[in-house]
């Protein structure tokens, strides 16, 4: 009823800018910067496309010559190293900004604390940690990609209560409801790319892009295809929406291969072998900068991604609907555990109503993941000021 | 867990950008813009202050060439007349904007309807309402001004469980605990002005400024003074911490009047008679473009408001302390009604407890002025396209 007035109130601002950028930032981070002058606000900005100016570059624009004196409210710790623009820490210092409040600390290793460092040493002050939690959960994608050099992957997968994708005729549409479909494709704009496997395009011949009641971005579109069945008439391969990436094995049909490129599909060919090698996909990907992947797989290339130690986040829509039969494919096809004791467990679990479907959402315990995590946070609080 | 990715979802930010500029703007309202360009966040601002860029101005300004066939997400219907800046509709107009999303009309009877009309007229796309009752509740103290000519009133009172504003022996420090205290502070950052009686400044000597871990905006400082008992040396007089103004009558010690005048206070005589006519009183505060104002009053101020039908919000912060003692002075003092029938009745009530004080809020009845905007929408509707 009665707001406080305080860091909070301005960084919870700068969060919000953040929070509705996510997914036009390619492999970079989404991040809000609001500036405050003598109890005004005066510059708000977010980091609105990759290569050109960080969240606190339109801020301190917007601010003009009142960035002197004033306090900027930054969500991650700003830049200070040149990349693609100059690092933000040096554009505050030259505004005379008088005291810097972020969010939580750059896991970005070339950062990692010397941002701080750096506006502190220019004798400015500085807070960190004001709403961490929150602004660490808009970096979770980058955070894992910076850490691992691997991409983020959510898999999707819309199930029936009795685990099934499809009956055992194979129909499929539609199971989760309206709202539901709707919001996986917000998903799709929140990902650099979308992942299925070749069995899908084969059976729906899907065009995998973004379909909203507003105009959204299209995701990379990547395909594993072992074999290389990928069909020149297919529509991602016709429709010119979005890239179409397809991971291969270097045994792939160098014909196949030759008719797909020239049609403007990238062929990647990860390794020898009769299957693509998922982990070295992954890293392949990450070389190529992607660094979130929605998986939606069929279940066989979801269950090799889990297996594989792949996946950070699981999405289970769940539709009240019970279709029997024991060959109607399951959401998850891989060769199973023995004792329960051994199954893969979901923590951080999260459980939501939409309509009469249930979304359940977790991650598959990564203690390797973890691991990097605690050691960042351990450096960073040794760097900080 | 997953956001729907529509217009409600980016006026959702363009409201968010408002909510946190509410204060800083004078009598003009908050209103939050945002310009989306093919799927992607391209431009976001808000009005900072009167006089300089409304919201639209810092949003195309920060698309830049993307303007041209956006999409603008804006709070408040775009303003279609020449005012302190050029109307923002034809702004809009030149930038190229395709679709203009507007979350409510402008009561603003220079405006209501006629900003709509000519973005239509231009062959702009143009929906209205989106996300239209969060839109409204921004502008509701600008609404109130726009339509009656008299500033949205506030009352803010504290009291104990027994209705007291102070103990038999007039102490009052403290009722409420100090989380309540410091959010009072942001709601006088949040008004106008801000408006006690004499009896207050002559027992509390009090400043009348927001004082907050960060810095915010003080509200000019309003003393209902009938017989011109301000003390040259009261705190008010003093510091030059933010205009104060004196309202008075036309009785009032010419010597005394000149003393005050000397030192920066401003004295309004309201009207001849013994005591200031309030509701005229409110009329002049209008007039001085007074759009809101902060009521921490005595009882005896606090009473009178209410009697002549000024108070549009009542903020009541109840401590769970007993004082009794029927000469401790009560949260109301005004010769009371006869009939429980005829109590003045709060509607659109809200109950919040913070720590262990409860918040109570809400609007005497008012019908006069639910007329006149039941027209104003009526009047809106018709103009809309």
């Amino acid at each position: 009823m009665i707001p406080r007035l305080d860091d909070e109130f301005y960084m919870q601002l700068a969060i919000q800018l953040a929070e509705r950028v996510i997914g036009q930032t390619s492999i970079n981070p989404p991040v809000g910067c609001v500036i405050v002058h003598g109890g005004r606000v005066v510059g708000m900005g977010a980091h609105l496309m990759r290569g050109e100016g960080h969240a606190e570059v339109h801020a301190l624009q917007m601010a003009g010559e009142l960035t002197k004196g004033a306090t900027a409210y930054v969500t991650l710790e700003p830049c200070s190293h040149y990349g693609r623009t100059p690092p933000c820490c040096l554009r505050l210092i030259e505004a005379g900004v008088k005291r810097v409040v972020v969010g939580c600390v750059d896991p970005n290793p070339q950062v990692a604390g010397r941002g701080l460092t750096a506006l502190h040493d220019n004798g400015i002050e500085v807070a960190v940690g004001v709403l961490q939690e929150e602004a660490k959960s808009l970096i979770t994608m980058f955070a894992k990609f910076m850490l691992t050099k691997l991409p983020y992957v959510t898999m999707k997968t819309a199930s029936t209560l009795d685990g099934k994708i499809a009956t055992h005729t194979g129909d499929s549409k539609w199971i989760t409801n309206a709202d539901v479909r709707e919001r996986v494709h917000a998903l799709r704009h929140r990902h650099q790319a979308i992942m299925v496997g070749i069995e899908t395009v084969l059976q729906d011949n899907p065009s995998l892009t973004t379909r909203l009641s507003v105009p959204a971005l299209n995701p990379i579109r990547i395909i594993v295809d072992s074999k290389l069945r990928m069909p020149l008439d297919a529509r991602l391969v016709k429709d010119e929406a979005a890239p179409t990436w397809v991971l291969t094995t270097t045994r792939a049909n160098e014909h196949t291969a030759y008719g797909l490129e020239e049609r403007g599909v990238r062929i990647i060919r990860v390794n020898d072998g009769p299957v693509v090698d998922l982990t070295l996909a992954m890293k392949l990907c990450a070389k190529e900068e992607i660094g979130s992947i929605l998986l939606e797989g069929g279940g066989t290339l979801n269950g090799a991604m889990l297996k594989a130690g792949l996946i950070d986040r699981v999405l289970l829509m769940v539709a009240p609907k019970i279709v029997g039969h024991p060959k109607a494919p399951s959401v998850f096809n891989f060769e199973g555990v023995e004792s329960m004791q051994d199954a893969l467990q979901l923590e951080g679990l999260q459980v939501e109503t939409i309509g009469d479907n249930v979304i359940i959402s977790g991650s598959p315990l990564n203690r390797k993941l973890r691991e990097l995590q605690d050691a960042q946070e351990v450096n960073a609080a040794c760097s900080q000021v």
